[in-house]
């Protein structure tokens, strides 16, 4: 069964910031080459129930794709340099159909 | 632009209580009968990082076909009615493209 795997997150950047824009790029970048990621999305929150500000979507097709994911070092890289200093607040979810 | 709205929550009942799936088959009678939610579907939440199990994720067309759906009678009366009394906690999040 596939798994969609979303974080919703708030950068340390100014909204509309070029750090902002080069944060979410590279992160595009970075996660699509990953294998086992399918239909990488970046979405804007706007709800103002939520102060987070932004959405990663991605589906993987079973629990080892998201496994493999997770402990690929593209993943750990990223995780560690950029998304710790550049990531004020998030909060993940993994939805089933 | 189409809006995603969504909403993550735990309800007060037993996971796979009869209780439960009538809430969750309610939910879905009376939602989707509300004019402009287009896509309406129920997942699981599974992350062990949140509480929550379940999404509740609808589109709407753009921003008037949402304030709409908020002030519809039978939106309403489903907030007060079960939604109140029968989850224990939630989180609101609309997404856009």
């Amino acid at each position: 069964m596939s798994i969609e795997h979303t974080v919703v997150f708030r950068l340390v950047h100014e909204p509309g910031s070029a750090e902002e824009q080069e944060f979410l790029a590279t992160a595009r970048e970075t996660l699509t080459g990953i294998p086992g990621v399918e239909g990488f999305a970046v979405l804007r929150q706007v709800s103002p129930k939520s102060a987070l500000t932004h959405q990663f979507r991605m589906t993987f097709a079973d629990a080892a794709a998201y496994d493999a994911y997770n402990a690929h070092p593209a993943h750990v890289g990223f995780v560690e340099g950029r998304w710790v200093p550049e990531v004020a607040e998030f909060q993940e979810y993994d939805f089933l159909a």
